[in-house]
């Protein structure tokens, strides 16, 4: 295979992974009748970071971006090239460099979101709540104001993308490389547990959209409305945010000599 | 001893620890009067991933398998030889070798659970519910469906075999292999809140039936069935998913050059 | 940019982005329909550490004080010099050096508590209870009582600084160099775990004092006192307990060879 | 000063801080008015893990023991020497230091008992049950029954010396000796969920006889019985836990090659 294949095979498996266990921890805790039902909102933060971990585990040949918000802010970082240049997987940044990367990302987060599904089809058939189903699959605003929530993940997204940049540019001082994939799982923790109350942080526009696409298409019993009318706010708002903090981080998080 | 000996050892200490510290979080969560009496389904996954992780620890001369379903998926996925190389206790991989691996972990199961018994016993004794006794011992699922329980075991050790396979392709680039036991306790904490909630994740065929025997054979206070009607889903689950995930990763976790 | 505008800019950025997500976490616990709600205080503990974790990690050049415990203790302790050795970028320590951390500090914690407003919004504006959003801003003790207040202040953060110091002394021999900013991170969970109950830990004036002022200039609607007789708690049991730990740690921590 | 002084000095200012951090979990979660109050029981599971990991950091001159068990069961497993070889702060092991680093344990861990109080001093006052105030120093079975009892510290602190002789066995194969203090923070957080409901884990002598000492002599506001008939179980149990797991491990704990 040719190495754009490569990454987009990587992006897919990494992101099917992260949606996989990300939407399985929502199911575990808001679907009736599961072990860890009602189990809180910091097993979903762990569940979430966790899924971030496996996702990114298994991608290292693209450089488990997972993200469009976070290819699209390493973009405007300035990246020359996508890829694990120690494994000869590398290609030059370009528009159809970028498109194999969202739309990998893409139908990686729709794929994992199907095997929830599978993985709790007892749970989706006996839970009562539409609404419960739908937040399994993609996030919805704890008070619906558009512009607000859209705030919300402008600023989570920012975090997310500004501090992944800063784990690159000071791995030579301060050890963090060593860590391979637990610095950002440990990072997606912490932005649920600070940032996740108003909108439920999709903070990635595929981990929403993709997951939607499916609650929409899959023959959920009872499934209800799939919320068209808030899905551009977790796609819009994480791209603002990360291609903010792609150039935030240009003179913010220097490379000195 | 010869490397077969000190192999099997070596699982049956590691599988015995990883039993005994997992069986130990359900007691502590499920049986009465515990000080950590209904501590909540985020305890329980990170104790179990603590057990896994003090497992990993004390079997480095074996390769920490610990589970049948990782010796079968590393099998599948075309592995040579089981063992330490650094440490000169490899062995290659045959029909001896993996049976040895097999009745080791088995048997580490069964006393593990044996000595959880012993660290609980006046909680067994006062524990009025038969099925919670139970509970700590071995999983089951709740909601029972012979065929989805069977999907979702399938997936949940799908995805742990796979990834561990992930942390031996990519620890050269991604700085994992610095990390030591650590990464795989992290994935097992993340599938069981994940992945968990409709089986209790056994994920491990002889984590699951050593100690249902050991539930059998044990003269535990008002014990109640062993639940043996179930108790192929817990093996048969994770055989087929780490098969499968030893398969997918020839293909989708490439060792570029 | 000269060397101290480097240092300037590190420690402001990393503040500001320790007070958004930290105080972020308690917005998101706090404040009512939020999805993090009255999700316990584990859960803050774990924010307020990650929060360290991401802020340290974004201020690599200055060293990533974040605190003026920290800076000031580090004075005591004997530091001659500030900033990042193997960039280039150090200072040495000076009367001006000193209060260029200390502006730096409390200006991005400042920044930081205005971002989690506006990030919380929605949230702020429905919550009825004053004494809840002045909770996320800024700390306030359990039991009033300035001496015994005070006395907790100094514990928490002579232990913060104690270890922080006992990080830089073994790191050669204990490899803890190598998980970069995850120590602190795990000191910061733990503090705030065992000695945040009587004063909700500020363990550092900045991080108080900044949010205070955001909250007493910002329209935030029905926000109620500030809690100016309390303030000089939070900044003066820090900087006492920063100092005493860089002198006990001149004797204490020892540099043998 | 002379190398005995410098491991009486380290175990001490380590023990105490272990002390320190992890009673001070058990008086944020028990005692009322605090705001970790009825934080549940991973919390303090996490809140002594991590205590160890900020005792061991500072100890590093003396190998950080931090415990009787650990160092009778590094003796009984054929220890030579005590110390930090890299910093050369070693001594021969021998009656003299053996008592060294028992006494300094001992000291400490009174010592860190004295500060907890003094940091919760107001909660102490406010808090109605006797109970309470000395489950915040020393541990007390759930079901009394000194038998059972001194079985479960038993198997607790064979688990934890044995994996902790695990850590050095398997260090350079296993990467583990990157992470530090942290493995065994790991480790003792693992022991605590899934071997403290029946006994509260004291699993060290010195944890549990230093801060009953502390107890029996600080003047607490209504603070009944030290409880000494049961007062023999935490220290006993560990020692033969630890005693046995340096035994077990010499021909469990292969070093090959």
């Amino acid at each position: 295979m040719d190495n754009l294949g490569v990454l987009f095979l990587s992006e897919l498996v990494g992101t099917a992974l992260l949606v996989l266990l990300g939407t399985g921890v929502v199911a575990n805790v808001a679907l009736v009748r599961n072990k860890g039902f009602n189990g809180g909102f910091l097993m979903v933060n762990i569940g979430w970071g966790l899924a971030v971990f496996a996702g990114v585990v298994v991608s290292y040949a693209s450089g488990a971006h997972l993200n469009p918000a976070v290819t699209l802010g390493l973009v405007a970082n300035g990246a020359e090239e996508f890829g694990n240049a120690a494994m000869g997987t590398t290609v030059a940044v370009s528009f159809v460099s970028v498109l194999t990367y969202l739309g990998a990302q893409m139908l990686g987060a729709f794929l994992g979101a199907v095997v929830t599904w599978l993985a709790y089809k007892q749970h989706f058939d006996a839970e009562p709540e539409a609404a419960n189903k739908l937040g399994v699959f993609s996030t919805g605003p704890a008070i619906r104001s558009y512009g607000w929530n859209l705030v919300t993940e402008i600023v989570g997204t920012f975090v997310l993308v500004f501090v992944v940049i800063g784990f690159g540019r000071n791995g030579d001082t301060s050890g963090l490389a060593a860590l391979g994939a637990l610095p950002v799982a440990l990072l997606v923790i912490g932005i649920g547990a600070s940032l996740g109350g108003p909108t439920g942080y999709a903070i990635n526009p595929a981990r929403d959209l993709g997951p939607r696409i499916a609650h929409a298409i899959l023959p959920i019993k009872g499934k209800g409305s799939s919320d068209w009318g808030y899905s551009w706010v977790p796609v819009l708002g994480p791209i603002i945010g990360g291609v903010l903090a792609g150039l935030a981080a240009i003179p913010l998080l220097p490379v000195l000599g």
